[in-house]
């Protein structure tokens, strides 16, 4: 299988970040809603109180080898051992409900999906909304 | 009507933040969810980087008047102008979907209910299925 390593993403890792980002936004079909900037990755990330942690998969593709497997199931692990590490008790995710293969692969590393076992909905306000809340 | 003071919360809010924690998750029907101790939520809170950042509304009833009218939009416009203070370009909510009330209020407010729109789910790993994860 491909060799994978997965490291903390540093400051020179945010054009690809936003990259992936967009791939990801462009699966969704969402690609309207990435507003973010590779300027503003950094800031939010890199400065004194980061508002993120990001760990980054490095692929090392066995030639002849499909590329990608587990690739999903190793970076969540690391997530769950981080969080661990800095005393989280949950880890959560947002699947999109047509994303029936991220869905499965959450439920078989033991997830539970909260919106069908609890009827939890997510709401968002955006920055116009928030804008005219704050009166701003 | 009732004056409402909406101020940070300090430390020693900390007994007062649990207990409406507790009420809260008695009126959602999941109180057996309610791990937090109140040490938990001093240390999270109130360390060198914070976890949470949380505001605090103090009631002073007007004598013969109900109690509580408003609190909830006066806190959620402080609340999108701390986080517009701070950079925030979204505010996020997680709602049941048996509470009409609160869903009323944040769609009044200029929320968008995006599990309803666009299909998010909310997934959680417990603890004990990080730990699995993570191999600890």
């Amino acid at each position: 299988m491909a060799s994978v390593r997965i490291r903390q993403a540093e400051e020179g890792d945010c054009g690809n970040i936003l990259k992936l980002i967009r791939e990801l936004a462009e699966y969704e079909k969402l690609s309207d809603q990435v507003k973010i900037s590779e300027e503003a990755l950094r800031a939010d990330g890199f400065g004194e109180n980061p508002f993120y942690c990001c760990l980054v998969a490095e692929l090392l593709p066995a030639p002849g080898e499909p590329q990608g497997q587990g690739i999903g199931s190793k970076i969540i692990k690391k997530v769950a051992e981080v969080a661990l590490e800095r005393g989280c008790s949950q880890l959560r995710l947002t699947v999109l409900d047509w994303n029936k293969g991220a869905m499965d692969l959450y439920k078989a590393l033991g997830a539970r999906d909260l919106t069908e076992a609890e009827g939890w909905h997510s709401f968002r306000f955006e920055e116009e909304a928030m804008r005219e809340l704050a009166g701003k």
